[in-house]
């Protein structure tokens, strides 16, 4: 069968464009401008390239830039400070704490601190239980790409089978809860999983973010299932996912390229996230 | 094939012997008691019920009781004066807000002022994403009850694929996230679930939470299952289940009686989670 191709390049381009001009209607009916802040620490080159490409496109979609990068000496209360600042200042409608911190920091209760209609990257207890209970808040970029892949390619989701295959904090868990609020039936397969060919061969739908390389060949997908490579990683010939695409071509109805799938659209929606927190905000007074 | 029949009468009574063993200890190290506070509001003939057999059973664990009664005229602001009242008692472990409330009056503004550590019934937002996240907190109690049948029964759950059967807040959707946590590899069914049978087939725990009197008969499960029956309702002849009980003895290998199933386990893990909560609480200071 023909494989379609999933575009996340120009998916992405697609959103960056929508919230653009969203961004552009919130400004002309609030007189205010979405701001997005960067909290970097330290010197990571991966994390400075990472914060320099989401403030280039924030900027881009004509989003305030509020970058704040402390040295790698900061201490769990500098963080804090920082964080509470940024909390109290309205001008600020999302804070983004890059990860990960550096050594013997840690994260969470950092970033705890950022209060729900802040949190763009959807990762406080508080955004977590709204996405569980199906409550508006703001939700994780990468799986919310994920969606967004998955609707751009008008594949139907309702009352179809869909495998997740990982249960991590930052995709698996939220993709599945973001699947099944989507009335998909859903399943989630982790290491501990027996089975896991069986299992992955019932999927209509089947989201890989397992953090393997080349994990999913042609033996564990049914024929005509629509396949999102969440996996990326630096293979000796460039970048590969959790899939072994080549095997997947002519075989899955839907797949997503690495890179060029998922990886463009977690910025997108980190885009579309921060205009929602600005949308948001607890009107003053 | 024999049907082990899995007494939560008889489980449920030893969750309270342990309780109350392990709150005299705690009593004899803290010198403090913990205490479950019931805000019944209303005259509810039902709820009036529940509330008096939750108190009584708190009592008979050795936990201090702490019960207030707000009349049926009161007020989402009356309610919401109590809550922070008991919120800020250090006497008070638990509170638990006994719903429905009357009409009218929204339950979950008034759930989200009790603290995390004071959420006995694990419903506030907070609770909900410290479940979802694997962290410590207090979680749901009939949920919470289930995985402790499966426990008794000595069923194992890890690797093994189990099936819920319904996704509300309440029950659904927590069960599976307590069994994913536990390693089994999690599906969820419902209401738009196309081939609902086939999948609760595939199932070796099946935990049945539609709210659909007599919904699961023997063609829904396969040989050697264990069924845990979460339904509850009022029949002709008595309280039934979502099960159809006769069809599946000699069919399941493991099954919960409705009542004396999942019922009495609530109380029983509502008793846990106020000792639970007392050893949560904050130190002063």
């Amino acid at each position: 069968m023909d494989t379609i191709i999933i575009d996340g390049t120009a998916i992405a381009r697609g959103v960056r464009e929508s919230v653009t001009r969203d961004v552009d209607a919130f400004v002309s009916r609030t007189g205010t401008r979405p701001g997005l802040a960067t909290v970097l620490v330290g010197d990571d080159p991966a994390s400075q390239v990472y914060v320099r490409n989401k403030r280039r496109q924030a900027a881009s979609a004509g989003i305030a830039d509020f970058h704040r990068h402390l040295d790698a000496e900061a201490t769990a209360a500098d963080i804090d400070g920082e964080i509470d600042r940024l909390a109290a200042d309205t001008a600020v409608s999302g804070i983004l704490l890059q990860l990960p911190l550096p050594e013997g920091i840690d994260s969470s209760s950092s970033i705890e601190r950022i209060p729900w209609f802040k949190d763009v990257d959807g990762l406080t207890t508080t955004s977590v239980g709204l996405l569980a209970r199906g409550r508006p808040g703001l939700q994780p970029c990468t799986p919310s790409g994920v969606i967004t892949l998955l609707d751009a390619a008008g594949i139907d989701l309702a009352g179809r089978e869909a495998v997740v295959v990982g249960r991590s904090e930052l995709v698996g868990r939220p993709v599945a809860q973001m699947l099944q609020a989507r009335n998909a039936t859903v399943t989630v397969v982790h290491s501990r999983t027996r089975n896991a060919q069986a299992i992955m061969r019932r999927a209509d739908i089947l989201v890989v973010a397992a953090g393997v390389p080349h994990l999913v060949g042609r033996d564990d997908v049914a024929e005509g299932a629509a396949v999102i490579d969440v996996g990326i990683h630096r293979g000796t010939a460039g970048l590969i996912g959790d899939v072994r695409f080549d095997e997947l071509l002519g075989h899955a109805g839907y797949l997503t390229p690495v890179p060029g799938g998922v990886g463009p659209m977690t910025i997108a929606e980190l885009l579309r996230n921060t205009l929602k927190a600005a949308e948001l905000a607890p009107t003053s007074g």
